[in-house]
């Protein structure tokens, strides 16, 4: 009988620990919710199963590690690009993925709590990934998982596996971290990706520049922030000034819906559009970034240049979103 | 030449029967429709085999029963927690899942029938799982598949496999289910889930209490039929009277929609919520069940309660539909 | 270090070539886009996996010839019968699918063209089959990719899976296409399945007959380029004068909608409906093919009738289906 066994001292999410998890993995069990919870060390850990990932996926396509685990990839907002790519990451290490994507529609419409979901999920699933628009929903989510969550996305808070894919884009590409001039272009007022990169940059020896509207300006807290751990910062309004120093060009939209004032959008919009002539001020070894989808900002003529990186840097978040799972499923 | 073999004389749900389908195994090829298809034998060779799952589960995860089986998870209506249940039981047994959710965009908006997409998805699947609004859908579907059908709920009508997944819950948690007295609350009118455990329950010896404000109370035909039956039932409209005799306290929402008044419900809303100040009036060997979600009619305070059963309920679920999807496929 | 690979240098379409698959196989790496790209020896040559596909299909239900590999089916506009068919295709295969069906919702809303979204999946799949209302779409999406993309309907364009699963179940069904005459009846006009099978046909020496209401007549133009071809095609009001002769009877929907004038419309429907009594002016043997989903242009009666093949249809569309996919990544 198996009765009377309170939640609350079930051993902590290790159902299958006796068949070939391990314990003493770095990560295993852990949750994944923000870029501050890494140092230095463990980015070096995690692509360093990123590269064992990539090696393996370009070798055999798909392998077993993680047979027999399933993914729950909780979608409370659609994101083709990152449920994709953790569906695919799970399924090339061998598992299987619950989609949920209609979750608006569905129990959370009756007014089931996301405590209560979350609980109800990991019963039939050994790991969950969340996307949410609310701030801090992935933190709350792990407070009561019991399973390791991954935080997708939580509105405009973080999305921290896309930060370590692009860090993770920037080591392979480039060779090292330290000593890089990191541009980033346009939104950088509301573009999470580009605050969670910039936090993650601040363990490196890097130069960040900032280029932007007026209104969409990267935060002052957050410069303050990154002041105080020593990273160089310089704002500018035009891309030149930077151009023939950048190793990483970090482009984001830039929304009309932001300008409240539409011929100030029309003025700046050109600005911040990448073209093959602004490569032509480049190093050649250098390269072009974006978190996609993009709208204009990046010409398709540069496209084919070996600088554009941002498709290769999709690939890349397979195999950084591949070791994250094996890594909290204890298998890496 | 393929051609000319009628549907009608095809061979009877066994396309791959001689690579180890068993067609003496009871189930094999039977549909799951309603309670009232299982007698006392039925429900212990189900639990059994949900016995057996449960085993595996916590000792391997998963595992390939149904290698090479593919169930259509065929919803009409979104169920997060039915769907993700029936989609983790399939893939925990080694078989794959063709999530269908979006029927009511597609081919039934163009006005196909029922049995029409039906008999489409039987040439893709091996069994289907069906969600449906209206009454009788399960049962229609049967008629015209050649592959095993297993009801979903439909609409007010059934929904087994939950039936089941609360009557193996009490078993398993209370070792017997003859000689208990189980306590309903809430709305018991319109709640499909107390209907149909109710039904199941009259095959055993038991005591039910009926909690509810008095315009949500049980249907008098079906007390009337489990009166038949010689089940002794009792009507209150709080809980106070039977709280220390209870074993199983199932509670279930009262939704105001229900109320015309909206005073009447302010009035009784407040006797229909489970607190810590509940729990200290009932056995310390008893459990608190609940079909989720949840919309307060549990307070949170009590979740590490070891009486709180309603999580472990849903991890029940898995195991009973593991067992039913296994058992219609021949494979236990 | 892997930087600055440009794409247009990576190797074509063959990440895992290494391990099994087969350069020479045909169709190796190839797109399916229009039925325009095959000749009779190429259908042959599908039509023999295919084959080769339904006794693996009967024998083991499921094998790994694509154990490993993924596809993404991203669909723009919902299609169970389509989606459903090639998800359980993969899966048969040992294959595993990524279903992305919310793209209206999503990256698409947000402005994203389709060849990014193509070069996307791509990183994440090896195989992506697409519906998409606009015509052109999947030879564009070709373009781009350098996986095998595989045309699931392209609006009023083109739908070649299905007329080769059209062809196929003549061929399985009757034994030889040459020498029949294919009757098509309904809307001939908007019809791209009867037209994309019309042109597979004019490959094979065969007599088209054409049933319609005037307004749905078959296009003039395509009706020429049969013509050019030799093909010998006549067109009717009413199906009398041609049944006796019919060796296939290709049924699709009036839709109501397409008439300005209802009265036009009632007086016309009834010509258009088939029964029993259609049935007893045909031969013994010829078949009654629907693409589905019908809206009441077949009579329920009939479906036990030998001679009605549309459920049949659906499971040879699943053979050709499993024929290509295995084809286009080298496995047949």
């Amino acid at each position: 009988m198996a009765a009377f066994v309170p939640p609350n001292e079930r051993p902590e999410r290790s159902p299958h620990l006796p068949f070939g998890d391990c314990r003493e993995a770095p990560f295993y069990g852990k949750d994944i919710i923000s870029v501050s919870q890494f140092n230095r060390e463990d980015l070096e850990y995690i692509f360093g199963v990123a590269r064992e990932m990539r090696a393996m996926v370009e070798r055999v396509g798909t392998f077993d590690l993680l047979k027999g685990k399933i993914l729950a990839n909780l979608f409370y907002e659609p994101s083709t690009r990152t449920s994709s790519s953790f569906f695919s990451a799970m399924e090339r290490l061998g598992g299987s993925v619950i989609p949920i994507n209609e979750v608006t529609y569905s129990s959370v419409a009756k007014g089931e709590s996301l405590p209560d979901t979350i609980r109800t999920l990991e019963c039939y699933a050994d790991v969950i990934v969340l996307r949410h628009p609310e701030v801090g929903s992935a933190a709350l989510a792990a407070e009561y998982a019991r399973k390791p969550i991954i935080n997708g996305g939580d509105g405009i808070g973080e999305h921290p596996t896309q930060a370590l894919l692009d860090l993770f884009t920037i080591k392979e590409e480039l060779g090292e971290v330290d000593g890089l001039t990191v541009t980033m272009l346009g939104d950088l007022k509301y573009g999470r990706t580009v605050h969670s990169l910039a936090r993650l940059l601040s363990l490196f020896t890097v130069r960040l520049n900032y280029i932007s509207p007026d209104i969409l300006r990267m935060p002052p807290e957050l410069i303050e922030k990154l002041e105080a751990k020593g990273v160089s910062q310089k704002e500018y309004s035009t891309l030149e000034p930077v151009l023939a120093e950048t190793d990483v060009l970090y482009v984001t939209r830039v929304q009309k819906e932001r300008f409240e004032n539409l011929d100030e959008y029309e003025k700046v919009k050109g600005a911040y559009v990448i073209t093959p002539e602004t490569l032509e001020q480049t190093k050649d070894k250098m390269i072009v970034m974006h978190p996609l989808p993009r709208v204009g900002e990046i010409s398709l003529e540069i496209d084919a240049d070996p600088r554009a990186a941002y498709f290769r840097q999709m690939e890349y978040g397979l195999y950084v979103r591949m070791a994250l799972l094996a890594m909290v499923l204890g298998k890496a």
